[in-house]
């Protein structure tokens, strides 16, 4: 397989560039005219780390690639600019896969209005891809870090926690129902497929993102290493402390059930899993009720109060029956 | 290992961000404020495709991996910006590992004027590195890109080629008297030692790009898949043909003597061995001498006439005997 014939075989199935991509692929840099302020964020998904082939297509990875690097600009309230991977094509996968791989990208970049404008494609001994995303706004204001939260604003996370540990643990366990055909979008949204769904399809949370910021979030994260750890993360940004309310969390529908069976708390799952893919944020009290018809108008996911930001750091996850989990995330190489 | 506490550990080695980076390393994203136009390139390094960890120091890989994406930049004429890194890790380094490969990297970007503005650590099976850069400039027309060579154009080349190609037959054979202490610029600039350097630690040519673009350079481009293979881009983006005169290719010192050791001919390494990160660039006759002047005075490297740009397509290297070399490079995935 010839570097410069894939490259041109992908190139082809890209749709035209936005005017502000001047020059896309194919050069030894892309130009973009942009202005304002930009975000950038880099994320890596390899085989065995991050993954396992046999739970999933080439599609689904090459989407997935792109999904969790969108986080990251979805936790800024960032709109998504342009996307460009590092794929590291191990020796079974030919040059078929690798347009697979990357239709799967391509489809989610267009559904998303990311424009994928440069890449390098190289051998590597697993499939290995790295990506890096930009975002643009009018000016650096315009984004949501991780440091404006404020004693008495209010706590709130999108959507629904757990999902993706679940999903994990299924797939472990081998009892997924998990189709291979992939496809984004491709999963039941009810029972373990959905699960297994959130798990190897996350959806970066771009239209919450940018309803929160617009809404006057005072400070944002996405939660890929865990509730418990990101938001230790908020805390430690913000020198403040955060109060979550347990019984407040909301769960994914499943998560009990998988959870008894394999033998796991559900509230640790959904604390420590990670991988969900949802959105974290401080606002105003003030400000809540205008940001969750905001995010529910957006149509992708809904918002809900989890608890408050207080003096003090670190995060307490206060129990229903008293007393308090200790916050827990991912702190590994992975 | 954990991956916050490396990173708190990378990010207290790195100089004070420019004013134009908002935000630097530790949040969801880096913010910039640049305005204008932005080049963006990504390049990746993987152990055992494109180096061997047995030859050189850790240092020297976490310099190469910007050194050879900056590379694309200067081939842009474009001062380099930003640069993020994903940094994949292998069980065998340590946090102290990463720490050294990293201050390889960051005694580039601080030589060249790069931020180190973000990242990504992870695990992996082999040690991966993905770096992108980004270059800012006024207008998009300030960058050259590889399209706007004309007939009658005349084609220089940076600096010396097939320095890199034989320093690699040096290290494949064991008798490249290489030094293992590592640091940018450790090694002799003579002899054997030299070339070796020249394959270990390229020198992005980002002064003498600047330099050509002022000049009025047409078309530019980075070697990195080797002379034969470069042009060739060269000409296709411009929809013209070369001609190189291959007697007046910069042969690097100590090429012949290396060549002849293994056997191999000097003009072949030095067409088609890659990785020489030279620019080979397209530019007006008239404006020559004061290209090749503006690139002496930036004291990196110098300039030299190999040919022209003429009417049709594809790359003629004539020998000096007569007859012609086919253009070569490299056309696969490395």
């Amino acid at each position: 397989m010839g570097e410069f014939e894939l490259l041109a075989r992908i190139r082809e199935r890209l749709p035209p560039a936005p005017p502000s991509v001047r020059l896309g692929s194919g050069d030894d840099a892309a130009i973009v005219v942009a202005g304002g302020a930009t975000a950038t964020s880099v994320d890596a998904l390899i085989d065995g780390v991050h993954f396992r082939r046999e739970w999933c297509s080439l599609r689904q990875i090459g989407a997935k690639a792109l999904a969790v690097a969108l986080s990251d600009l979805a936790a800024m309230g960032s709109e998504p600019g342009e996307a460009y991977v590092v794929l590291g094509v191990p020796p079974d996968i030919d040059e078929d896969g690798c347009v697979e791989l990357l239709d799967g990208m391509a489809a989610l970049a267009a559904e998303t209005g990311t424009t994928l404008a440069g890449g390098d494609v190289t051998r590597a001994p697993v499939l290995t891809l790295a990506t890096t995303v930009v975002g643009h706004v009018t000016g650096p204001d315009d984004f949501v870090t991780r440091a404006g939260a404020r004693p008495g604003d209010t706590l709130v996370v999108t959507g629904e926690l757990g999902a993706a540990a679940a999903g994990l643990l299924l797939l472990e366990r081998g009892s997924g129902d998990v189709p291979r055909v992939g496809g984004h979008y491709g999963y039941s949204t009810r029972g373990t497929s959905a699960l297994v769904a959130r798990q190897l399809e996350p959806s970066p949370r771009l239209g919450a993102g940018l309803a929160l910021a617009a809404a006057g979030a005072a400070a944002m994260i996405d939660i890929s290493d865990g509730l418990g750890g990101d938001a230790g993360h908020l805390a430690a940004a913000g020198g403040v402390g955060l109060r979550i309310d347990a019984a407040a969390l909301p769960l994914a529908p499943g998560l009990d059930e998988v959870a008894a069976a394999a033998g796991r708390d559900p509230l640790e799952l959904a604390t420590s899993g990670g991988e969900d893919y949802e959105l974290l944020a401080a606002l105003p009290a003030t400000r809540v009720d205008d940001a969750a018809a905001a995010v529910a108008a957006q149509g992708e996911t809904t918002l809900t109060r989890i608890g408050e930001v207080i003096a003090g750091e670190g995060v307490e996850i206060r129990l229903p029956g008293g007393g308090s989990l200790a916050a827990r995330g991912f702190d590994q190489l992975d």
